[in-house]
């Protein structure tokens, strides 16, 4: 009881201080998404390939979220974005708090588009809102189906579940129909696309859902400077 | 700060536990062991396939640890062992409280072995002892070899680290070589050893080892009744 009381505590402390991430955001008209999957599954392999797509009209900014390092940081900043990296420390889960400056350096400098990649984790990171428009997550084929039904806050929060390493899927005893039924059970209104990083396979449809979801909260692109 | 000490104050307490656990696991002579690793990287085929080598010699009980539902559970008492599913409720993690109950009854029972399969997971249940001798993790050649330098607490506290899935290798960009040696850094007495579980590599060895670990505790093998 005294633990579901902390934890309670922390969330509605999060939810605070993710409504005032969004409200910066909102007032510069900033999209955000935030990027979660098990550690593996392909989040910083996905941005290398998208993030190229969304700067050719966008201008884009990465948080980046590591328990400790920078090695997925330095591997987006080869795209010549800026990227700001985060360390929880130990916790499993970006908050609010902890991309609280980021999020304020980046709603004042030029920006249109924030990804916020997450820790490699299915649970925790979902429970904690950033202040982010979407939530983008990713299961790979090598994962299983079964996962939705074990983790399920996650999947029920995703906007667009990204089933990754399709490549692989010959040599894996993963179904995609039941894995997609699954999460359909518990997020009926979830977008679905299947993609390799290696290969390329889906990007330009991820790239696509973006802009989709771009347009739905701002409107036309600027000229981009 | 607050959070810190509340974390703090958490570990303590569940280290006092885990020292019940493990002084009643003693007092009876099983030897336990915590498997963990990230969601998907083979925990339940690597039990499936491990458990009957060790139930030709021990007395093998599980404690299976998952979010909600009982899908791994139920694949394992397929096995014809015991197994008690012990559901988390939104925790990414088992801790000591949580399984407290479960290793008195299985201390109480006939038993030589009790495994706990762990949340899928590669940060929090690292932190939380559980009250077993040994820790096993694995990691699959489909998360990539940058995961010991990124999750380092798990990668330091395992005494075996199983690098699973190697019919995928030819599949995948992963280095064995650099990812054994980054675990190495951190954690230079890890024992390592390679499997598929879908083909049986390498599982004889992981049977061997535990069963080396088993006589380290408590000698001989009784005979089986």
């Amino acid at each position: 009881m005294h633990l579901i009381d902390v934890q309670s505590g922390l969330l509605a402390n999060n939810d605070a201080v993710a409504a005032e991430n969004r409200s910066m955001l909102a007032k510069r008209g900033i999209y955000a998404v935030n990027v979660m999957s098990a550690p593996g599954a392909g989040k910083t392999s996905l941005l290398e390939r998208l993030l190229p797509l969304l700067a050719q009209r966008w201008r884009v900014a990465v948080i980046e979220g590591d328990i400790v390092g920078s090695a997925d940081a330095e591997r987006l900043a080869k795209l010549d974005l800026p990227v700001e990296q985060i360390n929880t420390g130990g916790a499993c889960h970006l908050d609010a708090k902890m991309v609280h400056h980021a999020v304020h350096e980046v709603a004042h400098g030029p920006a249109d588009v924030l990804v916020f990649e997450n820790v490699g984790n299915l649970v925790c990171p979902a429970e904690f809102d950033l202040g982010e428009d979407d939530a983008l997550m990713l299961l790979s084929v090598t994962e299983g189906h079964d996962k939705p039904k074990k983790y399920p806050v996650m999947f029920r929060r995703a906007g667009l579940l990204v089933v990754n390493k399709m490549d692989l899927l010959p040599m894996c005893d993963f179904d995609v129909d039941a894995a997609v039924a699954a999460a359909r059970d518990i997020n009926p209104g979830v977008t679905v696309l299947r993609t390799s990083c290696r290969t390329g396979e889906g990007i330009a449809e991820v790239a696509a859902w973006v802009e989709h979801r771009i347009a739905a909260k701002r409107g036309a692109p600027p000229a981009k400077g």
